[in-house]
């Protein structure tokens, strides 16, 4: 390595040392904001939170900085594997952000703030002219990040797709959700026309908040977390948290008449915390730990709730547990009962809750609208009815009000291009679990609690080269094929076709 | 208001203002380290802090900062009553550190640190020469301080009393712990001899800890906390944290064979947070909000963990909702019998879970012991003889090994003269308690559940003006009499003297 090189590199990773400090104080604060923090000081717990990553993006924009990565980005060849995938995103970042000034993220911010606690006021009215302006707002923002951008792509939403996940475009999804639209709406059709009943009342029984925290700790333990570096908290909105290379955190919410929600969003938020857990160390060291997609991130959350914690052998495994810590509850319950149970298909208006098998939909119905949003300047007035409509045309339901309709979720008061990741996330997990079973006999693994073998298979291959990849070259390098929904689309129709006798 | 004194007030309160976001960002990392945190991120998070802490003290060494207080405090005749205080507190604090630079202030932190981590593994394995030459080194680092300072007190140790409870000296410590002694040491004799048994056996059964979380919930809102603006978490040791103006938190920890540990670790950190919640707004506004000295604080504290909690009345109040959570524990056992077993008197080794009666013993064998190591240089390897003596003298028991001997505080590995403050919290409070008598019947008050109006009084009188009085003005403020032990001897001696038939 040569001289200039090396004081670039320290120049680099003397300012990403001194904002990894803010960053943390920053995620620290934010996080204790969001569950030990008393409600009336959580605004001025923000304001401190904003200081801190406002000096983090000053540091940022230190010119004896931008020229040393700037160096480093140019001469990327003499790099090694880390150092070149840090260079990369430094300046990728810079060229997206370069011509924002301090003082004008600082206003995105505040209309962002401002847009929050209005979309919070608006869902509780289930009012959605209090949103309207705020969202208005929220895109002009975007469009202008967009303008501001030095290498535009075209069309704009392309921008924001990029920027969750590395390398995505309309053109795949388009594609990949066509294939998803063109398989499973005839199934799920069928589904309906099945006549199938499953029991679900049981699902609604008291359980005690004490045997649920139980649960939880047990399932984290059982799938490989490791709560030394980590820890289980509560909170209104369950999330897992990354803080620092030895604190990967995860939390959830505990409702009494409703198991289901909490057991399975620990095992999600605890798929997201293994990812965390496992990425290698010498990513800390580089600063590349947090290069991986969003789309990347869901698949291994969404492989822990749904594809290990909603299978017949993981109900089978944990039903022991589960009847002893809620004997009441599961009194007339059989294991496949349960399995069922947690499986039922139905379409619905809340895509938190909705199951494994219409979720695509909720997702399809976004990621129509953001295009219509962003590429198309749709009117802000027009978008509830857009909404209902779709959910009607997709789904067959539609909403009495916006609190159940366009409200629901706060990603818009935040920006654009969110949600695709999720559905991504589905199709990726449904690759590399069929390259899993190449070697496994997963059923196996899970049904003997070896919930351990499948972690180290993840992090050898799932994990080890994520903040290194983009995601379609991530997907090849663990399945040795391109990306494609097809073994996604699939496995529902195996899964569900199975429950449901079809 | 001239010009000038315009001019600097805006300068100070800026610097002021920017030092309380890092001040309060630190202040939350610390929270979270001591109950959030995983175990094996928790160091990491004391370098963040460090970190934040260093910038608040930089600014606070700025030029034109020190110019702006200095000009006000020598004209503090033209500040208001707030600004006063503040121009002297920091004109205080500038004599005490201004010779120390950031660079000297950081290895007395490392050192004070490392004395941290020996201190615990001294204690783990009751070994105190793993200790010795940390403590060695922190009566060093406090020798030096008091070197550096610009008015020197004598003796020395008088420096440190003034640090924690201003104006305070060993003159009047040493008349006071002399009366203590003259009354207490016959009064424990006679306590002794009485024969009298008292039953303690259920103090021990099992109290499940959701049972003790409701208690500790039931507590804090009975003595008047407001949850809006604070909150309860668990931790190793118990404290309390005011974060923020709106954010005044509390910790304990539930052992689940020893109810009255939590309940009156509840009782006595709520009293803090009361203290806290309740200081006038206008303090924070004028950054004198952390003036109170300790003794103040504790006598707060105390006041609700013995003078309220630990009267017939307040047992006779909460003994219903005790039964309903606890019904095994308490099943055979009468509100006359809880209230004589949480109010035995039985000398032992630890401070911490020593009876409110022998409680002062503790603290005067620290207070003796703190003199010869400040004043007179007492060898540091002959510390545990002479602690050990001082046990055997005052309470007739000698500890068996270090750790319930010298190890058993952390308070020394950070430095000395903080003790004397638990003793003065005591005879503070029996001071105002009496006062308050003069209007109230607070035993009345007390089962009848109106502890508001005793918070009420205590905001009045106790906590308005605190921050801007030293102690002995604040408690002659408070009941127009001089500090004097008397009431709180008087006290014990009706109160024990009952419960002992003296």
């Amino acid at each position: 390595m040569n001289k200039e090189i090396k004081k670039n590199l320290k120049i680099v990773k003397k300012t990403l040392e001194e904002a990894r400090l803010y960053g943390h104080a920053a995620s620290v604060l934010n996080f204790d904001r969001l569950t030990a923090c008393p409600k009336k000081a959580r605004e001025a717990q923000g304001d401190t939170c904003a200081m801190l990553t406002n000096q983090a993006f000053q540091l940022g924009k230190e010119k004896k900085f931008v020229r040393a990565f700037t160096y480093l980005y140019e001469n990327r060849g003499d790099l090694d594997k880390y150092d070149q995938v840090l260079a990369r995103s430094l300046y990728r970042n810079y060229q997206r952000t370069k011509k924002i000034t301090p003082k004008m993220d600082h206003e995105f911010t505040l209309i962002e703030n401002k847009a929050y606690v209005d979309w919070l006021d608006a869902k509780d009215a289930a009012d959605y002219a209090l949103f309207a302006p705020s969202l208005q707002a929220v895109r002009d923002v975007e469009m202008k990040r967009i303008s501001l951008q030095k290498d535009k792509k075209d069309p704009p939403y392309n921008s924001l797709l990029d920027l969750y996940e590395r390398g995505m475009s309309e053109t795949m999804l388009d594609e990949a959700f066509g294939e998803c639209k063109e398989r499973m709406i005839p199934f799920l059709e069928k589904i309906k026309a099945s006549g199938r009943q499953i029991r679900t009342d049981f699902l609604g029984r008291t359980a005690p908040v004490e045997a649920q925290a139980r649960l939880a700790q047990y399932l984290l333990n059982l799938i490989g977390y490791d709560f030394d570096r980590g820890a289980l908290s509560t909170t209104e909105h369950p999330f897992m948290d990354d803080l620092a290379v030895d604190d990967v955190r995860v939390t959830t919410h505990y409702y009494e008449n409703n198991l289901v929600s909490s057991m399975f969003s620990v095992l999600h938020e605890g798929g997201h915390a293994l990812f965390g857990q496992n990425t290698p160390r010498a990513h800390y060291k580089h600063f590349i730990d947090g290069e991986k997609t969003l789309g990347m991130h869901e698949s291994v959350s969404r492989f822990y709730e749904n594809r290990i914690g909603r299978s017949r052998a993981f109900i089978e495994l944990t039903f022991d547990k589960i009847k002893e810590l809620f004997p009441e509850l599961t009194r007339d319950v059989s294991p496949e009962e349960f399995y069922e149970a947690v499986n039922l298909v139905t379409p619905s208006l809340i895509r938190i809750e909705a199951d494994e098998f219409t979720y695509t939909f909720h997702i399809i119905i976004r990621y129509e609208m953001e295009k219509e949003i962003i590429n198309h300047g749709a009117k802000i007035e027009d978008l509830p009815k857009m909404w209902d409509d779709k959910y009607e045309e997709y789904l067959g339901v539609r909403p009495s009000n916006a609190r159940e309709g366009i409200l629901q979720d706060v990603h818009w008061s935040d920006g654009f291009g969110y949600f695709p990741t999720y559905a991504l996330g589905n199709m990726y997990n449904a690759m590399y679990y069929n390259k899993m079973r190449e070697k496994y006999d997963i059923d196996r693994l899970i049904r003997d609690g070896n919930l351990d073998v499948i972690r180290d298979w993840m992090t050898k291959h799932v994990f080890k080269k994520a903040d290194r990849l983009d995601a379609a070259e991530w997907i090849r390098d663990i399945t040795g094929r391109d990306f494609t929904p097809k073994d996604y689309l699939d496995y529902l129709e195996e899964k569900f076709g199975a429950i449901y006798g079809l």
